[in-house]
Parts: structure tokens; sequence; C-alpha cells
């Protein structure tokens, strides 16, 4: 039992380092003043460069090994180490060269990336692009990979992530998605002008804290600020925050977004403290982080039932702009749907083309069948292809996300399983209590997130995504609960 | 050469550790949510273990020892290493037990006097103090000291400080101060009552932010939030943050706390970035910031000639709570002396006597000649004696402060040095630019913090407090500087 305690202690304190580092992150994203950036940058890599030394160190090793080998601990405890003994294996796969080459391309590619927006030309951005790329196929080849080298990126960003899994996902889904827009747009567009009003920053603002509130952020354990593009963060799950943007003339950009990050909020709150540094003390997956915040963007904060009992008190705040829209026209304005070019404002259902065209594109880039100088128009093409829109630019083309310049290669798909997941959970809960809905129309969630925490928040990263799916709809990822959600809410047969 | 740059990297990796550790500690003074405060603790004590790890490593000892023996250093260079063996050298006596012991006794005194502050008992505090004196008594002894153990203490936050000095300095100041502070108190009182009308908070944070930019804060390199105790911080000289309070009942609360801390932070700013990480990049030493707090505050920013110029634009700001106040009135008031229980509320003139109460304690605190149970009694016998006031309980006596908590003994006298100081550069700035008052009654300091910029921020750590004082202004430290300061701005004779 000794070693278990300086187990915890030695992950504690790398923890503590990461945290600490994930503070500076929040500061350079709300606070920071602009000549702050170059030391900050400094502080953070030394940061990192101390985390990654403390996590490779054989003394960490060691003690992994003894542990695994011990019988004296319990099923919590020899989980956490198996764990963490999987990330510590991983981690030392990373030379100290290899972890301070990747930040550096990634400080240039983030510039350039920034740069060639600026300038609107994506052949700023290729040389830089095309040194991560090289860069990120090393790391594949350091990491290990059978079937195809795209497989290891994706693994760093959900475990037993491969290409065969999501193709088979996108292959099952894409045709069904597809059958399911043309249904749409054959309908009547929907009329979203009244979110387009002027809504004050003051008042949007406050009503964004107040729904926060209602919907059971801690604000004891937690705070909402502002920032370019927002963000949930969190340095202990007693200390878990969250950003927002505004954007007068948009008021869906601030509320949804809002809900989106109060989904990732929730979990973080939810983890369990006692484990704090500790696998057990961390989500599970991103797909499963990415599940909770469009669980209540979406499958919760655009339902009719949620707006049954918030459309009300919405009008209170923004009378003017309410006026004469009632709750269908309200409903089918929120869940508007409409092919467009930019991925983060993106509806529900046109969303998983977006990450479809990434991620068949990083595929592509990593078994070398597609060249960085090529993207444009792969992009172009792609786009024409699955949504029959065609980016007049780089900026609203490949130059939208930042992901690349940071190197994210494999972090697009975790959106989509997000998404597919939130539909499956949302219907087990519905199935698990039978009054959900009324209970979601008179305002009251708590019962929802009371089964969140039970089935999901409590357990860290004790299940795999796959296995906790399993052990909560006892079956695994199926798109049937996604495209019978989006059949049920657009009425379609 | 290849050593410097190596020295400059270790140097600058324990300097980003410190600085990341100042961020969670601003971050907890200004945004931390209640819950969080136990893990940010934790994530403290880590990093400061780590800095201090990295502080005392042989390697770095090695480092610094053949440095110091090298021939190829320029003067800036070998002063840097000078400096850094010194620090090295008095890092190196405190054992990591030691760290640990006095990390955790400021934890537990800290909790300890805020619940004696809120039960308004200093017996409640009176356990974790002795606890907390028989450690920096430990400490002293740890440090080495010939005269007395106090000086050890007083060499941590002043190198050089001795009881030996600072007796001749109260010596010389007190009964000059007590003389004038007699003349004072028969002269009539004057009003201040429109000093405590109703500033609504949202125009006393915007008027306070114009005076920081008017006066040359760089807001590009900074910040101001709100705490509930101001402070000046810095990550480095490109990003300084400085925090305020806003009382809506007392505008001179907010309004010199605000040029207080720019002064702190104006120094901080002009201190030499290439030098981040090295002493030539540290401020001089503690009485020296202060000296360019109150050289702002109060040789600037409660002169006649200073609102000359900003009292016709305060008026614009807030006309009725200025209704009927004359220049003559508003200074008289700004400058009001009287005897007080409370040192941050102080005035200039009785300033000093709340120091040498404290200053006089803790030294007998540490030669035992007074126990942590009579501090009660010796606090209220020497404001009496000093200031002719009595505290009628322990949160206006003995618990207003929360240094000892800290385990900060030894800290008080540099505020009364950093005011002597104060005066004796500002009167040497006068004489180097004989037209200084007249720029000032014209708003433009710019010429003053060019002078204080070349004459002290540049240098960094290069000189001691003294020296660099001898530098300035041909002699050490002068009580007289101040005494004329006093006499001129209250017409004394």
């Amino acid at each position: 039992m000794a070693n278990y305690s300086e187990y915890v202690a030695q992950m504690q304190r790398i923890a503590d380092i990461r945290n600490a580092a994930a503070v500076l992150q929040w500061d350079q994203e709300t606070y920071l003043p602009p000549k702050g950036a170059h030391f900050r940058g400094q502080q953070l890599s030394t940061l990192s460069e101390l985390a990654h030394g403390q996590f490779s160190s054989e003394h960490l090793g060691n003690l992994l090994n003894e542990l695994l080998s011990s019988t004296t601990l319990d099923e919590t405890q020899r989980r956490n180490v198996e764990l963490s003994k999987e990330d510590y294996d991983k981690n030392r796969k990373y030379s100290a060269s290899l972890v301070r080459r990747l930040s550096d391309a990634s400080n240039t590619a983030f510039h350039s990336w920034i740069e060639a927006r600026r300038q609107n030309d994506f052949s700023l951005f290729a040389p830089a692009l095309t040194e991560m790329v090289a860069l990120k196929k090393e790391e594949a080849d350091v990491l290990g990979w059978t079937g195809h080298p795209y497989d290891a990126l994706l693994n760093e960003y959900e475990k037993g992530a491969s290409t065969q899994q999501l193709d088979a996902v996108f292959t099952d889904l894409l045709p069904q998605l597809k059958g399911l827009l043309d249904e749409l747009l054959a309908q009547p567009a929907a009329d979203d002008s009244f979110l387009k009003q002027q809504y004050p920053a003051d008042q949007q603002w406050a009503w964004g804290l107040h729904l926060l509130r209602q919907l059971h952020f801690d604000e004891g354990a937690g705070r909402q600020d502002r920032s370019e593009h927002p963000f949930t963060t969190s340095f202990s799950p007693q200390d878990v925050r969250i950003t927002t943007r505004i954007d007068e003339g948009d008021f869906g950009n601030m509320t949804w977004s809002t809900i989106h990050e109060l989904g990732h909020a929730l979990y973080e709150q939810g983890l369990p403290a006692e484990q704090y540094g500790l696998p057990l003390g961390e989500a599970a997956s991103l797909s499963i982080h990415e599940s909770q915040s469009r669980l209540w963007e979406n499958n919760v904060g655009r339902s009719r039932a949620f707006w049954q009992h918030w459309l009300p008190e919405l009008r209170n705040w923004f009378p003017a702009q309410l006026e004469g829209v009632d709750a269908d026209h309200f409903f089918r304005a929120i869940n508007k749907v409409q092919p467009s070019l930019i991925r983060t404002e993106a509806d529900e259902v046109t969303y998983h083309f977006h990450v479809y065209i990434r991620y068949s594109l990083e595929k592509a880039l990593m078994d070398g069948s597609l060249q960085v100088v090529d993207i444009p128009t792969w992009w172009r093409e792609s786009y024409q292809e699955w949504l029959g829109v065609t980016p007049p630019d780089d900026k609203t083309g490949a130059l939208q996300d930042v992901h690349w310049s940071h190197g994210s290669f494999g972090y697009f798909p975790t959106y989509s399983l997000g998404s597919l997941y939130a539909a499956q959970f949302f219907a087990t809960a519905g199935e698990a209590m039978p009054g959900l809905e009324e209970e979601i129309a008179r305002g009251n969630t708590a019962g929802l997130l009371g089964w969140l925490r039970r089935e999901i928040h409590a357990h860290g990263r004790r299940y795999s995504s796959d296995a906790l799916c399993r052990k909560i709809s006892a079956q695994s990822l199926s798109s049937a609960y996604f495209i019978g959600y989006v059949r049920q809410k657009y009425s379609l047969g």
C-alpha cells in the first residue's frame, strides 16, 4: 500500500504541473495582454517539458511495474495503475527531441496559419503544414501502427479508434444522412431572421449566466469568462472554467455555445475529486466528453420540451426581438438545416459531412495519397460533392480550423462520435426515466444530470468509450439512435 | 560562453516555474471560485517545490562556480552570476523539510488568522503564530546571524538590512516625526467629508483606468483587475498585473491605491526584458520597489502640482461630489494627518509609527523578550505611546495584518525605507530636472518616468539599495529628505 500512495503522490504532482499549464492557457485565451504572449509561450513549454519528464521517469516506470504485480490493490486502484501504465508506455515513446520538435512545429504552424488566414492564402500555410504532416507521420511510426498510419494518431484522441472503425461508421451513417438531408431541403426553409436581430451584449451575458445556473453549473466550483473561441477547461473538478463569446447580431451563437460548454463543464464537475491526478479522475475519452456537450446543446437544448419551459422566460429577457415568434417558429428556427461552408456554424445534420471531409482528408495526407499543396482543391471538390457548396476562398475553406496548426490530426472524428453517443445516451436515459421529457418541459433537468453523473461522470476513465456505451445501453455505438433522433425532430417518416 | 548560455537557460526555466506560480496566485486573488482553493493550494506547493529543487541542484551549483572562475564574462554577465550564486547559496540552506514545514505552517497560520479575525479573538491565532515564530527562529539560525536573530530575516527582504541599521533609522526619524505630528495636530483638521460621498463603482473603475493610461501604464503589457486587497504582480516585464478595490463610499481608497500599484507596475514594466529570469531582470529590492509605489502615490499623487492638472478633469467625472471643493481644500483633504489604528489607512506621516511598532515587536519576538500571548498588550501600549490611540479589539489591533500568517517577519520595515527612498529620489529628480514640478502641473509625467527608467528601472538588481541610492543622490539614505518633504507639504517652519 505504501507504493500505491507514492504512485498517487507522483501522479498528483504531474497533474499539478499540467493543471498549472491549463491555468496559463486559460489566462492566455481570456486576459493575457498582447505583449505577454512571448514569455507565456516559453512558460508553457517549460511546464510541458517538466510534466513530460516526470511522467517518463524510470522511477515511475518501476513503481508502476511493481504495483502491477502486486496482489494487494483493490479493483479501483488496479484500474488506475493499468491505465497509468498504458499512458506511461505511450509517453515514453516520445523522445524529448520529438516533444520539442512537435512543440516548435506547432508554434511555427500556428503563427503561419494566423498569417495565412489574414492574407486569405493557403499557400502561406502550406510549408509549415507540410513540415507538420511529416512530423505527424514520424509520430505515427514512433507510436506504432499496423493497418494505417492514421490509426496511431486517431488512437491518441480516442483509444481504440481506427480507420477501419471510422470507415464503417461513416459508410453506415452518411448515405442515410444524405437521404435525410435531401428530404429536409425539399421542405420550406425555416425563418430564423429573429435570431439575427440586435441582442445587447450585457443582456446576453446575464441571460447566459442565468441559464448556466438553472442548468446546475456549480458557480462555487467554476466560472464563465469571455474569449474569442468558446472552450471549457478544468484545473480540478472543483475549478472548471468555461468561456463564451457574444455576437450582438446573432443570439444563437452565445446561447447554444454556452449550453455546449455547460455539457463539458458538468462532466468535469462530476468527475470524482478524490481521484484527482489519477485516470479514474479523468474523462473517459474525447468522444464521451463531446457526447456530454452535444447532449445538452442539441438533444436537450434544441428540443421542443426544453423550450416549452424556457421560451416564455426568454420572452421576458428579449420581448422585442421575440415578438410574434411562437413556439413552433422558434423550434424550427433553432433547428434550421442548411448546407454551409463553416463547420462550427453547421447544424446537427450537415455537421457530420464537415467531419467526414476532414477525416478522409487527414487519412489521405497520412498515407501519402494527398499532398499538402493539393488540399484546397480536394477541399472544394469534397464540399461540392457532399454539401453542394463551394468555398469562394481559403478562409472559408481549408484555413477555417485551428486544429492542424496545433498538430491535432485525428481529433475531428471525435466530434461525430460524440454526437452519435449523445443520441444513444439520451435515448437510453429516456427509457430509464419515462417522465424525462415532461421533466425537461417543466424546466427540471436535475434528474437527467443525476443519471449522467451516475452512469458516466462518476466512472472517470474506468471504462473505454465502447465499454461505457455497452454498459449504459447494452450495445455498442449505433447510428440508429442519431438517425431516429433526427427523423423524429424533423417529423420525417 | 557556452556555460553562460546554459546558466541563462536554467535560470529562465526556474523563472518560468516561478512566474507560472505567480499566475496561479494572481488568479487565486482575482477569479478563483471558492471550492477551487484546495487543489490550487496543492498546485502552488508543487510548483514551489519544483522551483526550489531546480534552484538547489548540484548541477547549477557547479555551473555557477565554473562561471565565477571564468575570465570571459562581461561585466553584466559577471554581475548576474555573482547575484545568482548568492541566491543559490541562500536557497541551499533551506532543506526540503524546512521548505515544506514553512509552507505547511503558513497554510495553517493563514486559516487560523482568518478564523481569529472572524471571531475577533487573537488567542485563536496565538498557537499557530507561536509555531510560526519558532520556525522563523529556526530559519534565522539556518540562514545564520551574528548581531541579532532578526537580522537574518530582515536580510531576506532587504539585503544588508539589520537591526543596527533600522534602529539608527528610526532613532533618527521618529523624534523628528513626533515633533511634526504634534505641530500638525495643533492645526485645524482638514475637512475630507467630500471624499466619503457616493462615488459609483463603474465610474471609479473608468476613472482609475483613465488615470493609469495617462500615467503611462502600458496596457499592451499589463492589465488591471479587482481583488479584495490591491497588489501588483508580474509574469515578465511584458505582463504586469495590478489589482484594485473599489469602495463606493471612499473615493480615496481606489484612487491612491491605484496610483500606488501603478508605481510598482511602472517599475516592473521598466525592467529589461532581455534579462528575463536573471538577477539584472529583477527589481533591486523591496524597499526600492516600495520607493516607486510611494513616489507616485505620495510625492507625485498627493502634490499640489499633480492636482493642478487633474482636479479640473476630475470635476468632469464627479461634478456633484466635488462641488464647492477648491484646490486648497482638495489638497488639504487628501493629505489629512490623523493618528489611527489601521496601518493601510494611515497617512504618510503617522505611517512610520505603525511600521516601527511592528518592527520592534518582531524584533522582541525573535530574541525572546516578547511572547506571542503578550502581543495584544504590547500592541495596545505601543499604539497608546506612539499615536495616542488604543485599539478597542484585536481586529483593529494585532490581527489587522496578514504578514505574520504568511511567515513574513522583517517585511514591514521595507515600507518605511521605501517611503524615505521615495522622498530622496524625488528630491534628486527635481534637482536633475528643474522644470519638473511645472511639467507635472501640466499633466506631463513622461519626463519623471524617463528619469526613473534610466536611473532605477533599467539597472534591475545590478546595484544594492544603498549603492543605487548613492549612485543617484550621491549619498546614502537620509531621513532629511522625507522630513523636508513633509515640512514643505504642510508649510511647517
